[in-house]
């Protein structure tokens, strides 16, 4: 079986979207500063259906977020809009027709939607809590690893609830000043997760936590 | 004229201190945590009177922080325990005979104190705010750098006035969980600082900002 992993920017203020997010601005204020470090790199662009980019240090660990994923858990704020049409049979996610994904994405919700395949990915709508949609993941990956993929509130229930084996913080060198949070209210979950390795780039630190892993 | 510097560590969750910051735990609970990294280099054992240590990355990085610094300005938690002795004239510092400055301090009171001399350096108590402790530590500087040596509190205030000119963070890959935080209510003060370079360890991330970096 393996590991579930969180792979998320970070800004060195800790906060991994900015202020007024929404359909216009997805990532808030400023959001996009922190993922500067991975569109420029050759795997994002590659991704997104495009050439050249950078290699290195930040295109290894671009790679690595979803190098090994047999399946991904998002939240609702993730797939769509927070005030929006996400919840509209219209809505197809914020990635056009081939989402980058390419293995299942179950995404947490309070309205039941049939599964939506675009491209080599299929979104499936859970709405019975982090749990049930943590053990539907595992059993679409199989072997391969599950990848809490975002946003900031659906990390951290993952997080308190002890459930995260591993965590990388591509901490971007801005300071947002406002936005969500990522590393607060952790409880005890967060607790055992110890240094597991920092590699870096003049753009980011990619800081690694695991379980028991000292 | 030198530069207004701030070095200090903090924890991935943004933490400069632990909780519970008293006279038996200066640094808060798991505090010291967050200094591991300076604690194992050759140049702080050296500081301290110890031989060996590590060489390498965090090694250059803990020698710049005192490097070119002619003055030092620092709050009265980080001279002297919250709740203690610290502004008896008993009260000469958490750091011996011989404190590691070896310029100038200027430390931030409300209690009038005559100057403390303990070997190379000499303590100065400035009972009149910020920007008339940053005058007297600029004099006393030269050409030289005046570093904010925290805590956290005034390495905010500081970085709130917008005074600060360069600020390195070493973020240590550990979750404490509560303490103090250094990245917030900054308002506008720490706007124009940007991204000047980032080096790591397995032990830390060193992340560097200056004013009009790019």
């Amino acid at each position: 079986m393996g590991i579930v992993r969180l792979s998320i920017s970070m800004s060195l203020d800790g906060y991994v979207a900015g202020p007024d997010q929404g359909l216009e601005q997805p990532l808030g204020a400023g959001g996009e500063k922190l993922h500067e470090w991975a569109v420029a790199t050759r795997t994002f662009r590659a991704l997104h259906g495009g050439e050249g980019g950078e290699t290195g240090v930040d295109d290894e660990r671009a790679a690595a977020i979803l190098g090994g994923v047999g399946a991904t858990i998002m939240g609702r704020n993730m797939f769509g809009p927070v005030r929006g049409p996400w919840a509209e049979p219209a809505w197809s996610g914020w990635w056009g027709d081939e989402p980058p994904y390419r293995s299942p994405v179950f995404v947490l919700t309070h309205h039941p939607r049939a599964p939506l395949t675009l491209g080599r990915t299929t979104f499936h709508f859970v709405t019975d809590g982090i749990e049930a949609a943590l053990e539907r993941a595992r059993a679409a990956a199989g072997d391969a690893d599950v990848s809490i993929g975002g946003g900031a509130a659906t990390a951290r229930q993952y997080l308190r609830a002890g459930l995260v084996d591993e965590v990388e913080l591509h901490v971007a060198p801005v300071l947002l000043g406002a936005g969500e949070r990522l590393l607060e209210d952790l409880g005890d979950g967060a607790r055992d997760l110890e240094a597991a390795g920092i590699v870096s780039s003049p753009a980011a630190a990619h800081v690694r936590l695991a379980r028991g892993a000292a």
